[in-house]
């Protein structure tokens, strides 16, 4: 096969699928959705069975069982998929709003309607649920979407790749408005992320080596997160019990993900109070916990931190904690080692709180809540295909209409200019 | 001069201004704006003589006249510069403001706040002016930028960051707000544009060349328009009054501007109507008219266009007619050669209106209204930095608004994650 004239095939017929699609109503979208969600419920048994061969694969290539278990598709898993789509059918459509439409002085009607982008490139690990999160979003936002998941998920992802297909021919989709790349051959990804002509944007989706590589090669823009290293301050003007439960929240409720705290910063004179506290806490949860000078000799389990620790994102039940002088101090920490993703303040007081929130430089900064929240669901966009901590075009949680963009509308009477 | 060296120093500079600019307020910002309208007017007989520096060289260097005219600072276009500035001034800040706050079922509320995009690197040909524009428009949405002008104009342009120096230190303002690149050396361009760690954007300003070659090689995000093949129809359903009024002011009120039509359509049945009264129109503009087959019939003095016709941005006296069966041709011939820039539809015809405002994909979409209405001011933006043809970030006419990115913020009294 060659690769480079597959992937322009790819690019070429998603092309003239977006067209169609940014004109489709929403309930023929959601047909569309609802008939994939069905194909999914009837092939359930292939679905598992085609997981398996990628599994016993995965095994044979060493994949650890943190990978596998990503890979792994389950009856609980393929149900989620298929809550999913129903979600997404449910919410509304953002593809032809129209917002601010209002008479300029000389005459003419001003606003702005809410279009698809065009042809997205989604490409992310073995996660074959990532697959119909991806085209659900897609489809829903009247975008083409060509998807490129990991090798090890390929006989997986081709088994829900059938299903989209069907569900697509049922609600008489053109085919190409999902289009789900067959090889594994990583020279693929490469052309995907060059089709200037063919794609608007690219979502990678995965760890922060296969982002920083799509990053750095992709000529076409990147909506992307790299790391979460959460920060959450305690002022010493906090509310002790709010503080204790928002940095156990942020810290232990999940581990695993970008919106968990990394570094936690407490304000000096209500350090003594506040971290035996809370160190008793991630005690009983097995959190490691690595500090300045200040707090080691506050907690007696607690090793020293070094530099490379507020640069890193654990991902583990292991936190950072520095103690600082009080806001601008916890400021200039966060400027110079947060990735930008979520920070939170602890804190009663007025003035700071409004500080904190203006000028900390973060896709989501919080008052007095658990920097968990910094998630698509919980800011009701409804889903969402990922976080971005760039700046440009969506920042944050990007949902629906982070798929999109604003076209301005002019509607005159014969209006010219003079 | 080592132009890497000197370069990462604006940009570190740049960076550290771009923080306290985040944070600086309304009334301060406009203060700077109206302290460097002032040292405009103080030092303009200083500008209009350094201005006849670069004039002087730029006829010696055989300059064209169109060059030798943008090149030229008259009292009067001081004063249009002084104005700008006022305007800018006058402006409401966009930074800051918080939208969609709202509650969420968890409890939390979120919403959006405004925030400057960082550091603006702004590129442009040899028009002085734009040194103005562009630096008020950063310093009014709280970004520092770096300027790097055509080299024609570098006794001008250093003549005006003189003023914008004193501004800045007139209103206590740090001096890296607004740096102008001092030397013309073309691989200060290739840094500029490359410096990911120092700059957030790139907006180039100018011809289609300079901007084709900066987007090539630019690996930071660049807000542009490469040109404007902007196209009216004129359905069979107009009214002919209102479409001779459009397709004139479309086409002849400027010429060298890329929001003036290139290409009128016209509905078979309307052609013999309306084609013939607007040639005449034309005609006592000397406006050049190439056609298709069946336009070229209708109209004696008119020349055979080429493919080449349907894909050339004039800037000049010249229009390319096509006669299409209606519609549904003419968005297609729109998909074909439109540069997503501005298109008009001259209807009565409800149904057709909305097609076209939906179907046709260009950062302008309008009904029974001039191309020439493309524009900032006209719009409502109060300024314009620019106009963009991409969909990623801002498209159309770019203020204030397209200079900032939308944070979210997270109000809450405790909340955490279940």
């Amino acid at each position: 096969m060659n690769i480079e004239n597959y992937m322009q095939t790819l690019g070429r017929r998603a092309k003239e699928a977006a067209r169609i699609l940014s004109q489709t109503e929403t309930n023929h979208k959601n047909r569309a959705l609802i008939a994939i969600a069905n194909a999914l419920q009837d092939k359930q048994a292939d679905l598992i069975d085609e997981n398996k061969k990628d599994l016993i694969a995965g095994k044979a290539n060493g994949l650890d069982d943190a990978a596998l278990d990503r890979l792994t598709l389950t009856p609980k898993g393929i149900r989620a998929m298929i809550d999913g789509l129903i979600q997404v059918a449910s919410l509304s459509d953002p593809v032809g709003e129209i917002t601010d439409l209002s008479y300029r002085p000389s005459g003419i009607q001003v606003g702005q309607m809410r279009v698809p982008l065009g042809v997205i490139g989604i490409i992310y690990e073995s996660r074959p649920n990532v697959t119909i999160d991806a085209a659900a979003l897609c489809l829903k936002s009247g975008n083409a979407c060509i998807l490129r998941g990991g090798s090890e998920a390929i006989h997986s992802n081709q088994a829900i790749a059938a299903c989209i297909a069907e569900g697509l021919r049922e609600a008489e989709f053109p085919a190409a408005a999902v289009q789900i790349v067959e090889t594994t051959d990583r020279a693929a990804v490469g052309e995907l992320i060059t089709m200037k002509e063919f794609v608007d944007v690219i979502v990678p989706r995965g760890g922060k080596s296969l982002i920083e590589r799509i990053s750095k090669e992709a000529t076409i823009p990147v909506i992307k997160h790299l790391d979460g290293i959460c920060h959450v301050y305690i002022d010493d003007k906090a509310d002790i019990n709010k503080a204790i439960r928002i940095a156990v929240n942020a810290k232990t409720h999940r581990y695993g993900v970008c919106n968990a705290m990394e570094t936690l910063l407490v304000a000096e004179s209500i350090a003594p109070t506040v971290l035996p506290l809370l160190a008793e806490q991630y005690r009983a949860k097995e959190v490691e916990l690595r500090g300045c000078a200040k707090t080691c000799s506050l907690l007696i389990d607690c090793i020293r931190a070094t530099e490379t620790d507020w640069q890193t994102e654990y991902l583990a039940p292991i936190l950072s904690i520095k103690i600082v002088s009080g806001i601008d101090e916890a400021i200039n920490h966060i400027h110079q080692y947060s990735s930008q993703h979520t920070e939170a303040i602890v804190t009663e007081d007025y003035t700071l709180a409004r500080r904190f929130l203006r000028e900390v430089d973060s896709s989501s900064v919080m008052v007095n809540a658990s920097t968990r929240f910094a998630d698509g669901f919980e800011y009701g966009l409804g889903a969402e295909i990922g976080i971005s901590t760039d700046k440009l075009h969506a920042r944050g949680p990007v949902g629906l209409k982070g798929l999109t963009s604003l076209k301005y509308i002019v509607l005159g009477d014969g209006h010219i200019r003079q």
